[in-house]
């Protein structure tokens, strides 16, 4: 037997027991006669104490461990004499009186601590070590916790998880897909999942009902920062529902999980159209924990004279309270920041709101203190606040105009990553025109359904019509996404017509969703969320990365394993495959 | 909104409620001048009531659907005057008092009812129709309800699930890998992993201490019956266990899933020894519903002149209780069993022990009445009882009984699909010889521990060697099998030399498992369940096939969507991909 109790349970109530433990030397300190040992494994730490006096042997021993060496002990539960109150353990310690090296440890290539001085590749590359750090070990429980409490709650909601299978068919829409070639079949591939769509339309199809799946799906996209290609989605889907009821359904589960999780009332999600979201935020994923709104300056803008604004499609202000007092450097900054490549703005126009009843602009040469002062009442604007105002094309202002806002937010302290702010946006238009290929393109996929509203328009102004498509944002991040799904043959195929594909494109790809909805398919609809980044969200981190065990870095390698790596010739003359890579390289 | 209340859920105390249902027409019939319908949808059936005579047109319309059609009615729910005691809706109906068609049906490829006329292959290509059928649905189900309770119960004793990477390195060892071309890596693959395993034991190291994951594996093998290509498993994990702790703790979890699922409390599990196992049932993995082991009959049935006897290895006897009064026709059907070339004996040599106290057997030339009485006494067979043999060398005639164990166990109706008598097989050997590459494998896989009185004879008799292994059996069937890991450096290294694989062959596959054993590995060990053979199990059925929504056909093909298919060119040039297909085929 290698232990009686873990490294984080023994209490002043065990004083007097023997007790076993086993786990990892995490630091150990010599101080008079004694040798003090803080012996860790996943549940916390447990000093132990080994006196030179009564056990010379047993002490010089102990001495001799290095870091991360793994030993089992015995001995007795013993007082502390200095109490440690930053740990459940810290009352008591073990008196030891036996000791059994279990594994040696050479010396770490960075130190295993809650802030380690290891760069990324080396914590990569020893991955195993690194997910010893506390810090890491919290996240990774994190997720396991807000999966079993995901999948808890749809069960008892009557969801049933249906796994859905991960060698399935290539579909050359959307992102591209990871292949896997056929050893039985000659020149024929299966293609790794992007999500279950198809698959959990089907299940709707056969009468499921309410389906759930947590699941990884696979997409070879060239990698941008925390992207990876393979992630984990919260997949479901349900029958006989209508919009209101998928996100009354989710927005229940994530305040669920909020609840359970950590311990948060998070308020009801209010809904708030793409349009509005756009015209509010320039953003369909605003963060809603600071107010900040857009304002259309044009109407007291333009017209007085200054170029700028006069030849601009529009003029876009937010007001940051209390930022009159900003400094010419500060304000400097700001300008620097629209102007960064990234953002691409021409300039910054500001306007002070003095305490003082004076107004203080970057364009006193245009507009008169009367002018500043109507800018203010429009924007609401009080004294000592400062109006930041952009101005060019409408869509590219926006842009900028969000990033500008969300900088602001952060500058002021409003982005606090434990305040969480879920909303749902909706009425997503069905398409967008893609100027490359000068084509639509489905906005959410081409399973969407349009607005009934809007089906009379879907040929002749298709880029008009809306969808019943659904985001869930929270914090200004797109946890989710989802639709009710044209369950009708008819519109689907007119569907695929819109978007470019030929009836025999449509067959092949997706002949069997079209064959399934000729024997009576429901209503449905449902919704993805992107689980590794509910996470984050829920470790109040940015970085999905930091939540996965093994995730690969940006050139989708997996460093320690070193995958992916050449296979032997005969593997390749088994699957039917020569590699023309040499040549290419 | 398109229901108020699921097609399962209406009960006598709703009468007289205005309701709204959805589902599917599963059958409909004209009684005078009423039309009933049975609706259908996950949850249940309800009949609707449609009447000619107070409403006329909305019951001509109810006459036109077909089987399968997706209605929404609205209506109030009545008394039955016939009530159906069958189905927990059976006391009341739905006076229909408006209907809407949701969508039309085809007539169905096959009947969608309980026992259907669809023959496997249509099924598999209709599959969304076939899920439809109450029987496949309940074993989805099923399969749901145990993932759920796996997780809570392993969550309820600490095991974090984590999840593993999908996308990692081929290994040449055990089965074929199913590869995935990097298009950002030219001429590298990954490989969709056959199990986590070293990943598993990589959060060993890293102090995860208990860990758990439902997750998919993939085997590129020539598909027997009831292979599937993809695969399930329940796969675990713990760091400072012996052997006894994994057997009690997976045990514990096996017994709860049959308390919690079945109501069915098993008895505790006995441990067999592999050898004893093999000497008993001539089976790794016996049928202990019922007893018939084996009997060595050497000693009593040698030296007596009958050549067969006497030149064979071993003489191995079974006794089938109460079946003296065999027939001819049975026995020579038994005989044909046995020289099917499945199993191969020569023959069968039976001695029946009548209950006049005499004996017959098919060798009575060669064998007295006496000798007959001592195998009787030596078989424990009593009056009554039909003792069956086999002869030849010892691991054949094992393997013969073994069937023809299974076989009268079968017809004495002793294999009963709702008793289930677990147990595990334990100390099997560490390696087996593989004649063809003149080479030892690893029974299990490279990383399992040797006995540790063993370690002496690793390299002087390796063929003698025990491994900490241990395997879960139920009813005749490996539910599991898992190990105590090494967790030596020097130990990998030297079963690493043991199984033929070179330094550097070693060091390229498995260097970072080896190298991470350098950083304090932890004592550990665990197991894998097969979660698909586990769902089939507690279905009381012997197909897997039946408990996957998507199942692939014998050719590792999916026949609905049509997989694998072969991709364009452009995709094969991304990847730096080649076909030698046509060349080849």
């Amino acid at each position: 037997m290698h232990r009686t109790h873990t490294c984080g349970e023994l209490r002043i109530e065990h004083v007097g027991q023997e007790v076993t433990l086993s786990g990892w030397v995490q630091r150990s300190r010599e101080l008079g006669g004694m040798t003090f040992i803080d012996l860790r494994d996943r549940y916390g730490l447990t000093q132990l104490a080994f006196n030179m006096e009564t056990r010379a042997e047993l002490c010089a021993k102990a001495r001799e461990l290095g870091r991360e060496f793994v030993i089992k002990v015995t001995g007795n539960v013993i007082e502390r004499s200095s109490k440690n109150t930053n740990i459940p353990t810290g009352e008591i310690e073990i008196d030891v009186t036996a000791m059994e090296v279990l594994n040696a440890s050479k010396v770490p290539p960075f130190t295993i601590e809650d802030d380690t001085d290891g760069g990324d590749d080396l914590r990569m590359k020893y991955r195993y070590l690194d997910l010893r750090r506390r810090p890491v070990m919290s996240k990774l429980q994190l997720r396991h916790r807000l999966s079993i409490e995901t999948r808890n709650y749809l069960d008892s909601i009557d969801f049933m998880e249906v796994e859905t299978p991960f060698l399935i068919k290539s579909t050359p829409e959307g992102a591209r897909d990871f292949v896997v070639p056929s050893r039985v079949h000659p020149g024929q591939f299966y293609a790794l999942p992007q999500s279950p769509q198809t698959f959990k339309q089907l299940l709707m199809v056969s009468g499921y009902d309410k389906y759930y799946q947590i699941v990884k799906c696979f997409r070879d996209e060239d990698l941008r920062a925390d992207r990876q290609p393979e992630f984990t989605q919260i997949d479901c889907e349900m029958a006989f529902v209508e919009q209101e009821d998928i996100l009354n359904t989710f927005e229940g589960m994530v305040r669920h999980l909020f609840k359970v999780v950590k311990g948060i009332d998070v308020p009801a999600f209010p809904r708030m159209t793409y349009a509005e979201a756009m015209a509010t935020y320039g953003s369909d994923k605003p963060d809603i924990r600071f107010d900040m709104k857009f304002v259309d300056m044009a109407p007291v803008t333009q017209n007085k004279g200054f170029k700028v604004f006069d030849d601009a499609e529009a003029v876009i202000g937010i007001v940051a309270e209390g930022c009159a007092d900003y400094s010419r450097k500060q304000l400097d900054a700001l300008t620097d920041f629209v102007k960064r490549p990234q953002i691409g703005a021409k300039g910054l126009v500001h306007c002070k709101v003095n305490t003082d009843g004076t107004f203080k602009s970057s364009v006193d040469k245009f507009f008169s203190q009367e002018d500043q002062q109507a800018w203010a009442a429009h924007a609401g604007a009080k004294e000592g606040d400062l109006i930041l105002m952009l101005s060019g094309d409408l869509n590219t202002t926006r842009k900028q105009m969000n990033e500008l806002r969300l900088h602001m937010g952060k500058e002021l302290g409003f982005r606090d990553p434990e305040v969480f702010r879920p909303l749902w946006v909706v009425d997503f238009p069905l398409l967008e025109w893609d100027e490359e290929t000068e084509r639509y393109h489905a906005m959410h996929h081409p399973f969407t359904s349009p607005k009934p509203e809007h089906m009379a328009i879907l040929e002749t102004d298709p880029g008009a019509v809306n969808a019943n498509a659904y985001d869930m944002v929270i914090n200004g991040v797109e946890i989710g996404g989802g639709s009710i799904r044209i369950h009708d043959r008819d519109i689907q195929s007119r569907m695929f017509d819109l978007l470019g594909f030929t009836k025999e494109e449509a067959q092949a790809q997706f002949g069997f969703l079209m064959s399934a909805f000729e024997y009576g398919a429901p209503p449905h609809g449902g919704i993805a969320l992107g689980f590794d980044r509910l996470c984050s969200l829920f470790g109040g981190s940015d970085t999905i990365r930091d939540f996965i065990a093994f995730p690969k870095n940006n050139a989708a390698r997996d460093v320690m394993i070193d995958a992916p790596a050449p296979i032997d010739g005969a593997q390749m003359e088994e699957l039917y495959l020569e590699s023309t890579a040499k040549e290419k390289e």
